[in-house]
């Protein structure tokens, strides 16, 4: 899928944004691409991030989801937007067990006011890759009243 | 609601199995009640729990609800359970500001594989609490292997 | 929950625009009950309704609990206003069997734009009624460009 | 990506337990493919599935996909196996405006209790087609008690 860029700046105000977000750095989370209506962003396994049977915890899959899934959206608004996570919905449908997660949303439908985004999570062994999330995720656009 | 209970060491399984996830401790989450069918989760905040507007991140908010939610589902299976998040669906309506946030978890229908829970998240501030998500959860019971 | 009514016509905006639907007519739904944030609609059985095992479609009590959620919506919004469902999810946790389901909308949480909506379905059979399946919906205000 | 079949006669069983769903002759829909691992389900526009401004409503939409998802799962349980609607989330991001809608239902993750169904609803107008929602699915297998 195209998507019109509305901002050409938009690597830099996803980078920018991302950075100020306290719980990504104490997760250890990093972006890793960023392109128009898509970002990836990873985690590497640490034993902060398990649930109780040492693998990764569903609410770390779902937060570098739906983080993903905002910037997503954000890299096709234009200047001075900001973008607000209405709702999601995750299906976790494989132990996410491994050395990283890795998580890319990708906007599939951009309106006005509404995106709609997927996102995909997956997770890294020694052997290779296995997905074992997939999210749905509306996000909005709203004014940014400062910069 | 009332619910049959089938464990009666419910509140002993929960709190155990909720002192081994990395990411809870990580977040300062406690669990602060365990009813049959109902469990209580709070996390006070902290910058490390920020998103980039330095309220809670919407995957903290997310965190806490699945797990709560997953635990109300847990105390009303039978010894030996383990309860898997098959999925859920969060909506995220206010903004999460405040001195806390606390996600209530409740069973709303206990199947003999499927359970599905809703959760309630409100954010604590000075002059009250606001609700600010609601999440619908499908938690699923397996045979844990070993105890 | 009380919510504030910004117009008096609500209960005629919501009857009028049901009348319009053709999919609420074609499958014999009618609405029952229009308060400020609550709406309900029913339907009786009839084979037409049916899943493969003769019981209720899944889609049946989906399209009554959208519909319940979105005039829910409508009934808080001002005058002109358009609702239109962004999206929503349902879990269908028990059999929808008997000789008619009830579906029950409710506003969670009305906002400018965006409104979160709660539906319960219930099937009513000879001895009682039983919840089977919840909704929660998102819906979104539109300025109608004609009355 | 490629699934494994264990009934030859997944097409079969599909077209039979299709054929006994009144609500889907009643909505004049039709499965057009049977692939393993895929259905299609197509209808064409009637005023009797109409939502208030004339469209298709999201009812109609959402039960072809419901349906297409669940008979993509089917294709791939072994013989005897009937076939749950656990839950599932739809976005409806474009207007449902045209000739026929068109949904596709496909497995993204066959297990052995669960199989998660990703479906997508495409409304055909005379200059071609475009994509009016996208649905996650939770399917669940259960063991038919009779043929």
């Amino acid at each position: 899928m195209t998507h019109a860029v509305r901002n050409d700046d938009y690597e830099d105000v996803v980078r920018t944004s991302f950075a100020k977000q306290g719980l990504m750095r104490h997760l250890g989370a990093e972006v890793t691409e960023v392109e128009p209506g898509a970002v990836t962003i990873e985690v590497p396994f640490a034993p902060e991030l398990t649930q109780q049977h040492g693998l990764f915890h569903g609410g770390v899959t779902t937060s570098i989801a739906d983080t993903a899934c905002g910037y997503s959206a954000l890299t096709l608004m234009p200047a001075g937007s900001k973008v607000v996570s209405v709702e999601f919905k995750i299906n976790l449908f494989a132990p996410a067990r491994g050395e990283r997660l890795v998580a890319r949303g990708q906007v599939v439908r951009s309106g006005r006011t509404i995106t709609v985004c997927q996102g995909e999570v997956f997770a890294w062994i020694a052997d290779g890759e296995q997905q074992c999330a997939t999210m749905v995720a509306t996000m909005m656009r709203v004014e940014a009243p400062t910069g």
